[in-house]
C-alpha cells in the first residue's frame, strides 16, 4: 500500500527501505533534502492518494509540531501514525484534535533499533480497530517474520504505553545483569567472569538477548576497562516510574534501576555529603574533605 | 567414561539417561532401592575402577553428610563432584578435607531443570584444572551442544558462587517482568496485557527465556487469576545478597527483589502495623484495625 | 491584625482559635454555619478592611475554586495565604492569575496536627518578600515559641515545596523504624522490643519525636496486634518522588517507604503472582493456588 | 560499687570519668601506661575483689583475645561485660566458654559517642537477671538521667541485637534526611535549604536529634561544599541487613542506605559499566569512555 514516512534518519530511513523490499509504495520526507522524497510537507501530502496514511518518525521533541502541521494539511478518513517516542498521555490529546477533522490516529511503539532493518521491528500500536485494520499490511511488512512481534495493544495510547513499559522492564533487567557483573569481578573465586556470561547463553534461566549482547561486550572488553560507569536515561524509564506511582504499584526494581542511572552521572552526591556532614556530627568520624 | 552418580530424583536421574544416551557407564546410588544400581555407598565405590569419580546430586541437607561418608570410602587420586545447590562457602573447606586423603573435589553449579536430559544442562565448575580436565567427557555429554552451556570458572567454590550469582540475577529478571506486569495489569489503557508479552518475543530488547515462560503462563491465564502471588526463596538468592554485603557491592536490584519475596509470604506486615500505629498517634489518621 | 480564615475544621478551628489568643481578629468562614462568622465568602470579603488578608484552610479537592471565588472579589493589595497541602506546582499559575488583579499570594506549608493549637504549627512559606513581611504577626502567633517552626523558603511554590520534602522525610523515618520494628519482632534474642524503643528516647541517635510517639504506641499495644499492616498515602509522599524523578535525584529510600504503602494495601501482588507463575513454568516448583 | 575497665581510649575514658563523679571505684587497665591502674590485666583483676565485674570497652578487632584473656584469669562469680560492637552471634559462644569457669557474661551495646560524659550512655543490655541486676548500680551511673536509655533487652547477646538494630534504623533515618537534602539542593524553588531545616526544629514531624546535627552541619556550610560524598559503613548496619536475610524480613530502606554508603566509595561504578556496554551494544547509544 502507499504510505508517508516522515523523518528519514537511522531509524526511518532503515523502516523506508525495508517497506519498500516488502513492495510497499513510500513517499519519505525529511528536512534533509539528499534524503527527502518531497520538498515540503505539502509536496508530501499532495503525493498521497486520499484515503492517506502518514507515519511519522522524527524525534521527540518535534513530533507534537509535525502532527500539529499534519492536521492542517490533512482530511477527513486520512490517518496519522506516530512511530516516535511520545509519552503516552500525548496521545489522546492528539488524537481528539486529529479527530476533529476527521482525521485518524495510531500511536506505535517500535523496538528494533540497528537490528530492525534485517530482522524486523517490534510494533505495539494503540488505536481503533479499523484504523489499525487498515494499515495491518505496513505493520506486517515492519514486524519480524513469524508469530510475535506485533500487538494491537489497545485505544490510542497503548502501544506508546506498551513501549513505555518495556523499556521500563528493560532498565530493570540490564541492572539485574550489571549487578550480577559487578558481585562477579569483586569475587576472590571467579577468574573468567567473561566466560561465566558466554555459559550462561545456553540452557540457564537468564538467557536472554541482553546476555548475548553482555557476552558480546565482555569479549571485545573482558573487565569493560574502557567504558566509564555513567548512562543516560531516556523519558521511558522515567514515566514507567511515575506511572507506577499513580497507578500505586510497588516498583522497586525499575524505580532502583533508575536511580542508579542517576547516581552514575553525579560526580558527587549531595546526599551522600549530607551523610557525611551527620556522621561528622555526632561521631567525630573522619571526613573526607573535598 | 565411567561416571558413579549418588541421588537419582527427577535431576540425577535425567543426568543418568542423558549420559548413558552419550554412551558412559553410569553406576547410580538412591536410597530408593527401585532407582539404584547399587545397595549402599560401599557396594557403589566398590563398583567402580579406581581412580574413580563419583558425583553427588542429592538434596542441599545431606550433601555434608554424603560427601563426609564418601571421603572415608574414597582415596588418592579419587574425585568427588557436588552438582547440588550448595553454597560456595561450603566448597573450600570439604576440598581441604578431601585433600588430605588425597582425593579431589569439583563444585558444579547446574542449570537446566526438567528441560535439561533432552538440551543439556548448563555447568559452572570450580575446581584445579587437572580435575576438571579428567571430568571434561562427562561436562561435555550433559552441556547442552554448540559453544556455550559450560564454564571452568575458577577453582574450587567458583562453580557454585557462578551459579549463585545466575540465581541471584534470575530474581531481578524475573521481578522486572513482575513490575512490568502489575503495571500493565493496572493500565486502563492496555486491554491486551498477554498479547502484549507475546508480541515482545520478537524484536524487542526484552526478548528471552523467562519472556516466553511469561508468554506461556499467560496464554494458560491471562490474569493469572489462579495463582496467589506468594513465591518461595532459595538460598542462592540469599547468598548473593549477603556477598554483596560482604563485598560492599550496591545491590538495589537482587535485594528488592528477594525482599519482595519475603513480603509475599506476609499475611501481614509487622513493618507497616508500625507505619500504621506512628500515623494514628500524630495525625489521628484513620487505621485499619485488624 | 485583621484575617480571614476560610475552613473551620479540626485545624482551621485551632488555628482561629491560637490566633485570637494571640490577639488578632479572625473573621472566618466555614460552610458549616455553625462554625462560620460570615454567611458567605461576599459576606466574609466585605467585613474585612483592604488591604485584606484571607487564609484558606481547605481540602486540598476544593482550594483551587475557593481560590477562584476568592479572586473574584479581591482586588489590589489583598492577600491570599494557602495553608493547605496544594501541589507546589500549583502555586504559581495561582499567583500569576491572582497577580492580574492586582492580588498577592503566599503558599504556606503547615505541620503540627493535633498538637498545633498548644505547641504551634511549623511553618514553611514561599511568597514575595513583602507579602511575607505583611503575614509577619500571623506568622508569628501560629509558629511554635522558640528559634524554629518558620521559614521564609523562597518565591511562591517554595512554602509547599518545602513542605512536600518535609513529608517525603517523615515516610523514610517512619519506614526506618518500621523496618528495625519488624526486626526486632523476629528476633529470638530481643524479648521486650517496647522496652528497646522506650530506651532509645535518651542518649541515642535515634531520638526523635516519631520515635517518642513509637513509644508510645507500643506501650498501649506490645505487639501492635490491634493493628492492620495497611497505610494510606498522602498526595506529598508521591510528588516528592516525581520531583525526585524530575531532577535525577536518586530516592531509594523514601520510593521504597512508598511503595510498602502501595504494597500494605494489596489484597494480593499482581506481581509476585508473575513471579510465582515463572518459577511454576521453569522449575516446578509448588505453586500456592489463590 | 568496684569495676574493673578495660579500654581507657576516649569513649572508656569519659565512661571512667563518668562512673568516678557517681561514686564508683573503677580500676582501669589500657595498653597505654599513661592511662591505666594497672599494669597489666593480671594486675588489674589482682586489685579487684571477687566477686569481680570487669567492663572490656576495646576496639572489636582484640574483643576476642581480651575475653578470651580474662577467662583464663578469673573464676566462678566473676562477671564479664562486652560493651563493645560485638557482632551479637559472638555473645553466646563467649558466654557459654565463660560460663564452664562459672564466669558470667553481659554484653551492653552503647550509644551517646562524644556527648555520653555529660549526658548519660543509653545502654541495651543482654545477660541473666541475676548478672543484670548486680550490675545496675553501675548501668544507673552510665544511663541518662531520667526514665529512658536502659533497656534490659534479653539473654545474652539481646543488648548487642538491639544496638545491631539501632545503628540500622539510623542509617535509614540518615539517608531520609539525606535525600530530602538533594532534593531540595536541586529545587529551583526552595533558596533557602539550611533556613528550611533550621525551621523543621520545632513542631514538624522530623524533628529529631540527627536533625539538629542536620542544622548544625547546614549552619556551618550551607551546601556542604566542603564535604566529599562519602561514607564509611560500620558492622551493624551489614549485619542488620545480614540478621533481615535469615529472618525474611523485606527491608528495602535499611539495605538501600548501607548500598549507598557502598556506591559513595567507589570511584566508578563496574555495574553502570555494564549498564553502559549494554547501552552501547544495542543502540549504539553514545558512550562516556572512561
Amino acid at each position: 500500500m502507499q504510505l508517508g514516512l516522515i523523518g528519514l534518519g537511522k531509524m526511518g530511513g532503515n523502516m523506508r527501505d525495508r517497506l519498500r523490499e516488502a513492495g510497499h509504495e513510500v513517499v519519505g520526507f525529511d528536512r534533509n533534502p539528499d534524503l527527502s522524497d518531497a520538498a515540503s510537507l505539502e509536496e508530501l501530502v499532495g503525493k498521497l492518494q486520499a484515503p492517506r496514511a502518514i507515519w511519522v518518525m522524527v524525534p521527540a521533541g518535534v513530533t507534537e509540531a509535525t502532527i500539529d502541521a499534519l492536521g492542517a494539511l490533512l482530511g477527513e478518513g486520512d490517518i496519522v501514525i506516530d512511530g516516535g517516542n511520545s509519552r503516552f498521555s500525548d496521545d489522546g490529546p492528539r488524537a481528539e484534535k486529529l479527530a476533529e477533522s476527521g482525521i485518524g490516529y495510531i500511536d506505535a511503539g517500535v523496538s528494533g533499533g540497528v537490528w530492525g532493518k534485517q530482522n524486523g521491528y517490534a510494533l505495539m500500536v494503540g488505536g481503533s480497530d479499523a484504523d489499525v485494520a487498515r494499515l495491518m499490511p505496513i505493520f506486517e511488512s515492519l514486524k519480524p517474520a513469524g508469530e510475535f512481534g506485533f500487538v494491537h495493544a489497545g485505544p490510542v495510547g497503548a502501544g506508546h504505553y506498551a513501549k513505555m513499559v518495556h523499556n521500563g522492564i528493560e532498565y530493570g533487567l540490564m541492572h539485574a545483569y550489571a549487578e550480577g557483573f559487578e558481585l562477579l569481578e569483586k569475587s576472590e573465586l571467579v577468574q573468567n567472569v567473561p566466560g561465566v556470561f558466554r555459559s550462561w547463553r545456553e540452557g540457564t534461566v537468564v538467557r536472554s538477548w541482553l546476555l548475548d549482547l553482555m557476552d558480546n561486550a565482555l569479549t571485545a572488553d573482558p573487565h569493560l576497562d574502557e567504558l566509564k560507569g555513567y548512562a543516560e536515561d531516556t523519558g521511558e524509564g522515567r514515566w514507567t516510574v511515575e506511572e507506577a506511582i499513580r497507578l500505586a504499584v510497588p516498583m522497586h526494581v525499575i524505580a532502583a534501576s533508575l536511580f542508579a542511572r542517576f547516581a552514575s552521572r553525579q560526580d558527587d552526591s549531595p546526599a551522600m555529603k549530607a551523610i557525611a556532614a551527620l556522621r561528622n556530627q555526632f561521631g567525630g568520624h573522619a571526613v573526607t574533605k573535598s
